[in-house]
C-alpha cells in the first residue's frame, strides 16, 4: 500500500526504510529536504491516491499539534492520521475528536524498539477504532517484528500511547531495579566479579531479559562504568506514567521512586538534603558540610 | 564423581536426578526415609569415598547451622562442605571458620530454578576458595543450564549466597514494575484488552523478560486474576537485601518499595492507616470510616 | 471594612464569624438560603459598596469557575476578587487573567485552620498584586491567629494556593511519620504503653509538634485505634503537590509514599499484588491465597 | 540521691550539670582526667555507697559493652546499671541477662534534648523491670523537662532505646517532610518570599512544631542556605529503625524514603545511575555524560 510518512529523523527515517522493505510505497516529508521525498505537506498529500493514511512521527507537543492541525485542513473525509510519536494519551482524543469533524480518522501508535528496530523491528501499540486500524494493518505488519507478538490494538484512542507510556515506565522500574543490584554488588568486598555475576544471569535465572543482556554489554565495554557520570535524562513518559496513576488513585511505588531517583541524578546538589544538614545543625550541634 | 546430597525435598529431590543425568553418583540423604538413599548422616559420610563433597541443601538456618555442625564431626581434612540452600551471606563466613578449624572446605551456592530447574538447568552463584570450587566443578558443570551463562564464581565464601540474595532483590523489584504497570492499564477505560498488551510486549520492546512471559501465562488462565488474593508472601532474601544495603548505605529505594508492598499486602488492616484516620478526623473533622 | 463573603459551609461559615468579631461588615451569599444574608449573587454586589472586595469560599473546580466567571460581569473595576477555596494554583493564573481584563484585581488565599480556626484563627497563604494584598489586608489580619505569625505574602498570583497545597503535602508525609511510628511501636512486644510513649514526646523532644498532641488525643480516646478503619481519603493537594514536583523535576520520596499509603489503603484488595502472586505462583509454585 | 556517671562528653557533662542543679550527688568518671571526679571505675564504684546506681553515657557498641562488662564485675547484688547511650534495643536484652547473673539490675533510657537539654531537660525513654525504674526515678525526674510529659517507661528491657530509636526514625520522615517542602517552593517562580511561607506556617498552621521553628531559624541565618552542601549523615538509628520494621514485616515507606535520601547525598556520583545511564545508552543510544 501507499504510505505519508512525516518526520524522518532517527526513528522515521528506519522505518520508512522498514516499510519499504516490506514492499510498500512510502512517500516522505521532512524539514529537512536533504531526508524528504517531497518539498511540503501540500506536496505530500496531493502525492498520496485517497483514501489516504498519513503516518505523523515528529515530536510530541506543538510539533505534532500543528502537524495533525495542518492535516486536518489538507486531508479528505476517509482518510486517516497515525500519531506514531510520543503523544501524551491526553493529546490524542483532541486529535481524534479535531480529526473527527472533517471525517478523517485518527489512530495512535506507540511504537518502541529504538535503534534496534529497523534491523528486528517496531513492537507497536495502537489506539483507535476497528476500521481505521483495519486500514493502516499492513504498515503495522511491515513495522512489527517477525512472529506473533509486537503489535496489539490496545483500545480506544489514546489507549496505544498509554499502553506505550506503560511500558516505558516498567522499562525504569526494571532499570532501577539492576542498577540497585549492581551497584549493592560493587559495595561488597567478598564480592569480586559482579560483571561476571551479571552475565551468568542470563540463562537459568528468574531475572533474565533483555535489559540484562544491554546490561552485560554496556559492562563489557565499562566493567565499573567508571566513564560515565551517574547522570540520567528522562523523557516524559515516566512523568505521564506516574501522573496517570495519580488520577486513578495507582500506588506505583518503585517506577516512582524509579523516576524521582533519576531527578536527583541531575542535580548538583540537593536543596533538600541542605535543609536536613541545616536541620541537624540547629538541634544537634551536627556537623555539617559547609562549601 | 560422586556426590552426598543432603535434603531431598523438592529442590534437592529435582537436583538429585539432574546430576544422576549427568552419570555422577549421588548418594543422598533426608530426614523422611522414603526420599533417602541412606539412613543417617554417618552413613552417608561412610559409603561416600573420600575425599568427600558433600552437598547441603536444607532450609536455612538453625538446620543448615546443625547439618554443617554435624558434618564437622563427621568430616574429614581434605572434604568440602557446599551450602547450597538459601543462608543468610552472614552465616557463610561463620561455617567456613569453623570448617576450616578441621581442615575442612567450605563453598557457599545460591541456586535458582525453582521449578523449572530439572528441565532447564539451575542457575548457580558460588563463593569460595578457587581451589574448592575447582574440586565440585563437575557438580555445577551438570546443574547449571546448557550453553555458555548461568554459573559463576562470585567471590569469597559467602559470596555465591551474597550474589543470589540480590538476585532475588532484582526479582522483587521487576515483579512490582510489572505488577504496578498492570494495575495501571487495568485502571483505565480506553484501555480495553490489558491482556494482549502484555502479550504484544513479548517481542521488539525493552521490557520483554522471561517474568513478563510468565505474567503472560498466568493471565492466560485467569484474564483478570480475579481468583486470586492480592496477598504476597516474601522468603527473606528481600529482606536481607535490604538489610545489606543499609549496612553499605546503598539507596535501593525500588526494591525496598517491592518489599514493602508485599508487607502491606499481608495485612488485613493498616494499623498506620488507622493512624493517618485518626489525625484525619482530629484536625479537621474528616470523616472516617468506623469498623 | 465590608466584604462580600461567597460561601458559607462549615469553614465559610466561621470564617464569617471571626471577620465579625473583628468588627468588619460581612454579607454573605450562599445557594442555601438558610445560611445567606442575601438571596442572590447580583444582589450581594448591589450591596456592597464600592470598591468591592469580594471572598470566593466554594469548592475548587467548577463551582470557583462558575463563581467567579460571574463576578467577572457583576463587579466594577477597581473591585476585588479573593479566592479562599482549595483551588489548583494553576487555576489562578486563569482567573486573574480573566478578572484583569474587566479591571477587576485578584488574590487567591490558602486557608488552613479547619475546625480550630474560628477560635484560633486561620493559617493564610495569599498571592497577588501587593496593592490588591492591601486592599484585603484587613480582612486577612481578622482571620489570622494573634501574634507575628499565620500569614503571608507568598508570592505572585497563585503563589497561595501553591503555598498551601505544599503546606498540606508537608502535612501528608508528617501524619505518615507519626503512623510508620505508631505501627512499629505497636508490632514489638517488649514496648508496653505505647500511648504513653507518644504522650510523652509532647516535651523535650526533637519530634514534639501540633500533630503529636492530636495524636495523643486520637489515643486517648481510642488506645488502639481498634474502633477505625485503615482507610484515608486525600483531599487533592497531595495528588498537586506531587504533579508540580514532576513538573520541577524536584523528587519528593517521602510525600510521594504518604500518598500512595492512602491510595492503597482504599483498595479492598490490591490489583498489583494479585500480579505479584501470579508470578511467584508461576515460576516457583509457590502457593496463593485464592479467594 | 547518689548517682555514678560514666561518660562526660557533651551529652553526659550536661547531665551531670543538670542532676546537680536538682541536688543529687554526682559521680562522675570519664577517660578524660580533665572532666573526671575520679580516676577509675574501681575508684567511682568503691566511692559510691550501696546499692548503687550507676549511669553509663558512653558510644553506642563496643565502649558501652565493655564498661557494662566492667561494672558487671565491681558492682554488688542489689546494685543497677542504666544505659543512658544509643544502643541497639538488641544489645539490652543482652547486657541485662549478663547483669542479672549477678544480681545487679538494669534499664535502658533513650536520651533526647541535644545541646537544648542542660536548659530545657531531656526528654527520657526507659525500659526495664518497675523495681529498678523506681530506683532511678529521682534521676529521671531530675533530667526531665518541667511539666508533665517527657519522661515514659516504655516496657521491658531494651523497650526504651526501642522507643527512642523510634523517635528517631519518625524525626528523619519529620525533616525530610519540611526539606522536600522547602526545595518545591523554591523551584517554582511564583512563589517569591519561601523563608516568611515557613515563618508564617509557625502559627495556626496543621504542620507547626518545634523542628518548623528550627527550620525558620536556620534561614534567618541563611535564606537559601547557600553556604551548606546537600549533605546528611546518619547516626545508625535510623538503620535499626528500618531493620526492626523489616523484622516485625512493617512497611516504613516515608522513613526508609528519609533514610534512602541521606545516603544518596552521600555520594559523590551514584553507581546506580550510571548502569542507568549505560542502560539507556544502550537500547536507545541516548547520548550519556561522560566524565
Amino acid at each position: 500500500m501507499e504510505l505519508g510518512l512525516i518526520g524522518l529523523g532517527k526513528m522515521g527515517g528506519n522505518m520508512r526504510e522498514r516499510i519499504r522493505r516490506a514492499g510498500h510505497t512510502v512517500i516522505g516529508y521532512d524539514r529537512n529536504p536533504d531526508l524528504a521525498d517531497v518539498a511540503s505537506l501540500p506536496e505530500l498529500v496531493t502525492k498520496l491516491q485517497g483514501p489516504r493514511v498519513v503516518w505523523v512521527m515528529v515530536p510530541a507537543g506543538a510539533p505534532t499539534q500543528q502537524t495533525i492541525e495542518e492535516l486536518s485542513e489538507l486531508l479528505s473525509p476517509g482518510d486517516i492520521v497515525v500519531d506514531g510519536g510520543n503523544s501524551r494519551w491526553t493529546d490524542d482524543e483532541k486529535h481524534a475528536a479535531l480529526l473527527a469533524e472533517k471525517g478523517i480518522g485518527f489512530v495512535d501508535c506507540g511504537v518502541s524498539g529504538g535503534v534496534w528496530g529497523l534491523q528486528n523491528g517496531y513492537a507497536l501499540m495502537y489506539g483507535g477504532e476497528a476500521e481505521h486500524i483495519a486500514r493502516v494493518q499492513p504498515i503495522f505488519d511491515a513495522l512489527k517484528p517477525e512472529g506473533e507478538y509486537g503489535a496489539v490494538h490496545a483500545g480506544k484512542a489514546g489507549a496505544g500511547h498509554f499502553a506505550k507510556m506503560v511500558h516505558n515506565g516498567i522499562e525504569y522500574a526494571m532499570m532501577q531495579a539492576y542498577a540497585e543490584g549492581w551497584e549493592l554488588l560493587e559495595a561488597v568486598d567478598s564480592v569480586t566479579d559482579v560483571r561476571e555475576i551479571f552475565r551468568s544471569w542470563k540463562e537459568g535465572t528468574v531475572i533474565r531479559s533483555w535489559l540484562l543482556d544491554l546490561a552485560v554489554d554496556a559492562l563489557d565495554k565499562d566493567e565499573h562504568l567508571d566513564k560515565l557520570r551517574g547522570y540520567a535524562a528522562d523523557s516524559g513518559e515516566g512523568r505521564w506514567t506516574v501522573e496517570a496513576a495519580i488520577d486513578h488513585a495507582v500506588p506505583l511505588p518503585a517506577i516512582t521512586a524509579s523516576l524521582f531517583a533519576r531527578f536527583a541524578s541531575r542535580q548538583d546538589d540537593s536543596p533538600q538534603m541542605k535543609m536536613i544538614a541545616a536541620l541537624r545543625n540547629e538541634f544537634g550541634g551536627h556537623a555539617v558540610e559547609s562549601k
